[in-house]
């Protein structure tokens, strides 16, 4: 079966959210990636070469077109396709868990889908399981996001939520960090083992709403600390230096 | 002054590597970026909002173009433009410098310009001034490069070179890391307060030539350090770890 127009046009389609929300499903590419999606979400249609399918004899999956890689190139999103392009559908939509003690993320508006993918990444990496989202922060299912995450989505679980009203609902003795510029060094503060750590927008930071039901500020120093020039850091790197922090200390002490 | 179809035209030629070798410029955007680049690099012109420009009345630069935020979303490469954009040139090629000593980075290859921005913006946040990059590493005038790295493209030096013949070149008692899978824990080596850090290529990691120079093999645990799963970290997020780690250390012991 040859690639029709039509299924271009409709993959092209799923970079909008209004049309990923309507199809339920999200666009992912790539062997790698591909290859964990399958695993663990319902695909509705591959689109691959004869290469790539030719080393996965057993696919669980009923709608399956070959094409040439020049195919593959005016269906992908990418600038060098790779291989294999899967829709997949979005789990259904599941009430947000109660807080489970383990310790967990919460992105407060942040905006770039590919800072949203490498944080999802590094979740994965730093066995956090749960992350918590502003209703604003960036989709989930974006393909960019997708993408970045490099397979972690089917591993970490995003949930979008007021975050200010499910900060406030937990209870009072569960640590809520966050990183301010006017925190405590990290390094030489106890972290514990559980709780959430809220990161803030790329431009503004916590809105002060979240903010207030931080209960432990933290800074990461910069080096030399007694610097002050203008910089700062990506929100996914940060994000990753504070996630490093906490299994370190539960490791080491 | 108006906006010339010209130089709308001659702005987007910027996006490729070799009309910015050609011209020895580079293309940035934004408030905070412009305004950390002025003070640092000569700039050809400016292109900016009347607001912006009523903000900056003492600007050194003799050709400046007023325009109206439609305008400027002409000349953009962005998905939303920023009040200003300037056209900046190249510092002149200068000879690579001798090793100082300090703690340094080498990137072998690192193919995303938007990695090679935020890991320049990240060297800047713990004081590495200089990042060696093999020749094939992502062009640091992209700009993609440049925007990524929020401004640390005025303090941090970026110098291409063959890296295995650099590293050979290095007196044998200097510490020359990488991460490895099979390398030791991070958090239990003692690290070094110089030294160089190599971080390799997006899907390949550290090539064989380069990795012969390596005499301490690191590795970032991941949570728990028993799970195998099928992650990873993204180059940009393991070298943000890898440098808080050696800043921790040489601030904590």
């Amino acid at each position: 079966m040859a690639l029709s127009k039509n299924r271009i046009k409709y993959i092209h389609s799923l970079e909008l959210k209004k049309n990923r929300k309507a199809e339920q499903v999200f666009l992912a590419e790539g062997p790698k990636l591909v290859e964990e999606l399958l695993d663990r979400f319902p695909c509705r249609f591959l689109i691959a070469t004869a290469e790539w399918l030719s080393a996965h004899p057993h696919l669980n999956v009923s709608d399956v077109t070959e094409v040439s890689a020049d195919e593959l190139s005016k269906a992908s999103l990418l600038k060098t396709p790779q291989q294999v392009l899967g829709v997949f559908e979005q789990p259904p939509h599941t009430e947000t868990p109660a807080f489970d003690r383990s310790l967990c993320l919460a992105l407060d508006d942040i905006q770039d889908p590919g800072n949203l993918g490498t944080i999802i990444r590094l979740a994965d990496w730093f066995g956090i399981e749960h992350i918590f989202c502003s209703p604003n922060t960036a989709d989930v299912y974006n393909p960019k996001t997708v993408q970045a995450t490099m397979g972690a989505l089917a591993r970490v679980q995003v949930h979008y939520i007021a975050l200010a009203d499910f900060l406030q609902s937990l209870p009072a003795d569960i640590p809520v960090y966050g990183t301010f510029l006017d925190g405590k060094n990290i390094y030489t503060q106890p972290l514990s083992a559980h709780g959430i750590i809220v990161m803030g927008n790329e431009g503004n930071g916590i809105c002060p709403a979240v903010s207030q039901h931080i209960n432990r500020r933290l800074y990461i120093p910069s080096y030399p600390p007694s610097r002050s020039t203008s910089e700062s850091l990506n929100v996914a790197i940060a994000t990753a230096v504070v996630c490093a922090e906490f299994r370190r200390q539960a490791a080491c002490g």
